[in-house]
């Protein structure tokens, strides 16, 4: 689901660790040296087996037909990718779930006044390109979760709609209220833009992708390149993800037959308006059509016109209505059953159901996990046996609202908080740079994996080119002083966008999010020509970055799986944390230096002053200067976190130092008992204010912006959201949060020391 | 000459002056208590002179004809303003000079493969603006200047073809040998875009206007709004101005009928390849038939394409031929003879020539002149006696290269090394602020008159307006401070692009370029569309910043004229070399920086690592790291003319502190002809390196930025070079001259002092 060309802000690899902590001795963390010998054979063994052919055969057959929720190609492809697991040795199993999942019944999109123009809404099919002509079992262009909605109302130009842009507007002087948005794709989850346009008045809104973004301005258009032509569009889902994803009538509950529904009317995540995407060519008469102020300098899309915000005259006509059934979604299951710790769950999963063909989004990230399950019931046929149990997953219904994964967490809730060790996701693959986001305490992991994979055009260790890649990145010396010197390679903290999301901010599994990427490029996303021809002739045409994904991932998979000791590290963690309570402190101190720079410069006249009258804005008002907040607390608990991480650590080098006793003595039974409770306790119940859905302390989508994480979400959102009181609450949650993780270590800290003695 | 659009780092007023000055407590510098009473007399009165009425009415008649070096109405012009300046009482007369300007005989471009293109090179006259149809009298669209040539070769878009993009150019494999090369206007001068071209080894040169930068992105076209229309087309001179303006066949001296004139073959202000603007209309046929790879982000503009560099395989022919006679120039002088001073001259200037009607350039800069001439004639005819001389001038041929100015210049060398004291320039004048850019002994002055100038629009004084401007335009908290608590705004460094050039750099005359700005816009720069019309419909229609110029130069002009002591001031000028010298040594040091860090990442394979093999780059190759230079020298003479500037004031308050005795004594006239060197001491008699016509040793144009200024050019320019040996040579050479600026304020403390007793 999640746009294959990633914000700025989400880097590659993130950025460094500790920076000043030694490359640890040990051969293999959490594993004894006879240990760590046997588990370099399998990786070995396992890395060797991912082929390029056989995830092109793959594409090709999961790719040939639209397989999105409800379609019967979705249907085959899971009875498909059941049949593969089995043939591969593995135990699988589709589990099905009825959820809500609206389809187009009718749409219209028409500028009334000062012509008459009727928008296309369709895109056409392009010759030499088999699949885009599947006309009849393509979804047609929407946003999935609209609200039904027939509309008429002057048009304003609303750039991204996100909430700085209408800060903007009323500097402008412009109201929404009453009127039609129209927002460019971009800036924030598309979800975001209805959203924001119903809080302030909107009646309708449309979504284009400007060429400028997503079009032209990149590069050649489909089919002669990449990029999206004049009349491709975005589809996608719209439904309020950040509030709760997954079925909208089942909040919580998996969507299984007995489950109780609210009726649709309850539904709080269907938007309050109509919505529908457009392409560019649609778009270009409606915002030729727009007068009033100018757009500001980076509104200015790369359209031929005088981008304009109206409102009007430009009278736009909108009309949305949605077959409201439920669908049926197939999860796909496979199992291979843990040998002496069938109790504790790795899993991995990557979605199998597209908007249209997909072939980028998702098989490209799918044929690699495929890949992965090959390899590892081949491995189990050669005698390997894994310690833990592995549960490899292709998910249904990602694209709606991460449907099939919601709704298999939700339902297995009970079990997965008593055995969830680690889940890792993919959704799109690509070719570039390892992009690696997810629980810091994972992130030791991902770096020696990371140092163990070659890139397939460098010929130098992922890790390596990451690293590279950070220091030309940068403008900072001090950056790339730190980028250097760091042992390991800081990860991303995750969003939302695909299905790590129920796993980690519900479940509190410690999840990571891998692909590779940053080199890719191009305008299919969510369009009937993400497909076959599209993949096989611009992006990973030889699928050398599927083979790497497969032979990271599968590393991974094989190494959490096999450790005696599963090979968490919680130094990043603290550091991390440490890091983002900083943020916290620096964010309220510029919202107060701010606050008091503007109330002078009201005092002083500067808006009046240097306004042209002739482009009039209307100046802001004064605003209160943000109190001091309490991070005492926050900042204690970091220090706890960050003395019990160093204890910790210290206990299990000593522990795994002794190298002549294997590791997985019924001591470890403890420590690894702890370690997996590690990520639920940075988690609380009753989760965050007003979306208790999402329960982890540390990371979440943001409410106003949807994929975009927000760290210590609720401590970060108070402040934005100028709630002190709030802020000062949240501040006391996520201190007693980290003082619980801290004595959770301090726990597994004496497990360890048991395990050393 | 000038573009309207100032460059962002030509700023409003410049930034402030000594943080800490008080307030000097003299009611008017350089007056006594009594004289100062009679000069705010006279100075309300002529501020109430000026009339947009007036104005209107010469603009209508000045641009009513295309008006360009050459043609019948510039000479009619010529003849108008000397009749108004005599009817105004003054003593003029017009001054002519022989000079070499070549006009467009052949014209051609076309696109030859892979389909034909013939570029129309036209402007189309516009129903509704009576001038844009006189065609017959209207200089075809050219670059003034170019070589002859007829060439063809595969085309290359080079972006602002400024040096930094021929380094990108050179990252990407890319060269321009044999090739035509495509620039856009921006970005520097656009003499520059040939000469760095032709170094890269170019046979041709196109250059566009990009509707990104002047065109629809910016605004609606016109004739519906100001900007760029499809087919408008900006002329221009490309004659090697930072060489050495005025007439390229008599460098340093006038073009008399006697003059010693260079064949034409050895002038070195012409370009080395023939060059040709176009519209975005032609130009956008020849970038989409460019292919090679994707144009770098920001590279790319406005018009609905993929950007490109190529080379080719689009291949074009260029055409260019011109009639190389010499025309006549003639300079409108008039003087109003000063009763006791006579032997120090004011100068104000404007030029009344333009590339076709130029209502905007130059005349909307013009009209304030008349009208302040107008006023100063009134004033005389009211019993006012200037003590000084004052000399107006309206220069012809500014637009092929400050033509009349330079020779004029060049004639009086002698007279004005001797009398010279201030001069003041304006050129296109707009909406806004008050633009103020020149030499730092007259920052004080400059702040003074604005301080007593009303903001048409918002009634403030238009230094408060400009002071707010720059509070609201910075992002530093810092610059916030210094700016609020500074007595006076820093006026900005004069580069090149108007008559200023050669009394400043050339004469070493205290030189001031004041007009306001900031608020206009629009894109009929040198086109045919610059006419009476589109001025009175779209810039400053009323004329009420026409009046506020008027106020303000009449202001200066009289204050400079009248007052006792010459008002300069040198902790400023202090102040201002002082933070250059501290730019020099940044410069310095992050050159060094960056070499080293770039060596390192050779070494360590970075640009190998993070090179997309599809869009490969050549990396760099490892450069020395500049070696550390002296700057004692320097740091050494700006402490010697900051302390003399403070024994200066010190001498000049307790001067002007005696408001019982008249300034006006024998004693000040010494003092006086000291003030009236200040500008020249910081000439150099053997001038820049390699462009000895250019002496003044703190400010020049760019050699490669054209228009945009070099402060401390010769240390600059030697390290940006990076040619070492000179850089010291320089910074030697710059302290000698501030340490003989200091002992000429030593000087004038002794005369000042003199005056106190």
């Amino acid at each position: 689901m999640r746009a294959f060309a990633l914000p700025i802000a989400c880097s590659v690899l993130g950025a460094l660790l500790v920076a000043a902590a030694p490359r640890p001795l040990e051969e293999l963390r959490g594993f004894s040296a006879r240990a760590a010998r046997d588990e370099r054979d399998w990786e070995a063994k396992l890395q060797a087996i991912p082929s390029s052919d056989s995830m092109r055969s793959y594409m090709r057959r999961l790719s040939a037909r639209p397989h999105h929720v409800g379609s019967p190609y979705d249907k085959a492809n899971a009875e498909w990718l059941l049949a593969q697991f089995k043939e591969w040795g593995w135990q699988a199993q589709i589990e099905t779930f009825d959820v809500l999942f609206p389809t187009p019944r009718e749409r219209a999109v028409e500028l009334v006044t000062p012509t008459r123009f009727v928008a296309k809404l369709q895109e056409p099919s392009v010759p030499g390109d088999p699949t885009s002509g599947q006309q009849s079992e393509q979804l047609p262009t929407y946003n999935a979760y609209s609200a039904d909605g027939d509309v008429t109302g002057p048009l304003v130009y609303v750039n991204y709609g996100v909430p700085a842009d209408y800060e903007q507007l009323e500097r402008l002087g412009v109201s929404v209220k009453g009127a039609i948005v129209i927002a460019r794709y971009g800036g924030s989850w598309r979800g975001i833009k209805p959203k924001v346009a119903a809080e302030h008045g909107a009646v309708g809104c449309l979504i284009y992708s400007d060429p400028r973004d997503d079009g032209y301005r990149q590069g050649d258009v489909y089919p002669q390149g990449p990029w999206r032509p004049r009349d491709g569009v975005q589809r996608g889902s719209v439904a309020d993800m950040p509030r709760y994803p997954g079925d909208p009538l089942t909040p919580g509950v998996g969507a299984t037959p007995g489950a109780k529904r609210l009726p649709l009317a309850e539904a709080q995540t269907i938007t309050k308006i109509p919505v529908l995407p457009i392409s560019y060519g649609d778009a270009q008469p409606l915002l030729a059509a727009v007068r009033g102020p100018m757009a500001p300098d980076a509104w200015r899309g790369a359209l031929p016109l005088t981008y304009r915000i109206g409102p009007g005259p430009a009278k736009v006509h909108l009309r949305v209505k949605s077959d409201w059934s439920t669908k049926p979604l197939y999860d796909v299951i496979a199992r291979l059953p843990g040998a002496s710790a069938a109790d504790q769950w790795i899993m991995r999963g990557n979605h199998h159901d597209a908007w249209v063909n997909g072939a980028q989004d998702p098989i490209s990230g799918l044929v690699p996990l495929l890949e992965e399950a090959r390899a590892l019931g081949q491995l189990a046929r050669q005698g390997w046996k894994p310690r833990r149990t592995i549960i490899y997953a292709a998910w249904d219904g990602e694209e709606p609202g991460l449907l099939g994964s919601t709704e298999w967490v939700e339902t297995h809730g009970d079990e997965l908080r008593q055995h969830g060790a680690v889940y890792i996701n993919s959704d799109v693959n690509s070719r570039g740079y390892l992009l690696a986001a997810g629980s810091h305490a994972l992130q030791r992991l991902v770096n020696d994996v990371a140092r163990d994979i070659v890139d397939p055009e460098t010929k130098l260790s992922v890790w390596k080119r990451a690293q590279l890649k950070q220091i030309a990145d940068t403008d900072s010396a001090e950056r790339r002083r730190e980028i250097r010197q760091a042992t390991d390679l800081r990860i991303d903290a995750l969003g939302s966008g695909s299905d790590y999301t129920p796993f980690l901010q519900h479940a509190g599994i410690a999840t990571l999010d891998l692909r590779y990427g940053g080199e890719g490029g191009g305008g299919i996303y969510h369009s009937i020509y993400d497909d076959f021809r599209w993949f096989t002739t611009f992006d990973d045409t030889s699928f050398v970055y599927g083979r790497a994904l497969a032979q990271t991932v599968g590393t991974a998979v094989l190494r959490l799986a096999n450790a005696e000791v599963l090979p968490l590290e919680f130094g990043g963690l603290a550091e991390t944390v440490g890091r983002y309570a900083g943020e916290l402190k620096q964010l309220l101190k510029n919202s107060q230096e701010q606050a008091r720079e503007r109330n002078r410069e009201i005092e002083e006249g500067l808006f009046t002053a240097t306004a042209d009258p002739r482009e009039p804005l209307v100046a802001p008002q004064p605003e209160e200067v943000p109190p001091h907040l309490d991070f005492a607390p926050l900042d204690n608990a970091v220090d706890a976190l960050t003395k019990s991480a160093q204890r910790y650590e210290q206990a299990f080098a000593r522990a795994q130092g002794d190298s002549g006793k294997p590791l997985a003595r019924p001591e470890a039974q403890a420590l690894n008992a702890l370690l997996i409770q590690s990520e639920r306790t940075l988690t609380s119940a009753d989760g965050l204010p007003r979306r208790p859905w999402f329960r982890h302390q540390l990371y979440a989508p943001g409410f106003y912006t949807g994929y975009g994480v927000k760290t210590i979400p609720g401590v970060r959102e108070a402040i934005e959201e100028r709630n002190w009181k709030e802020a000062d609450d949240q501040i006391g949650r996520v201190a007693q949060t980290l003082t619980a993780e801290a004595a959770l270590l301090d726990r597994a800290t004496a497990a360890a020391d048991a395990l050393a003695r």
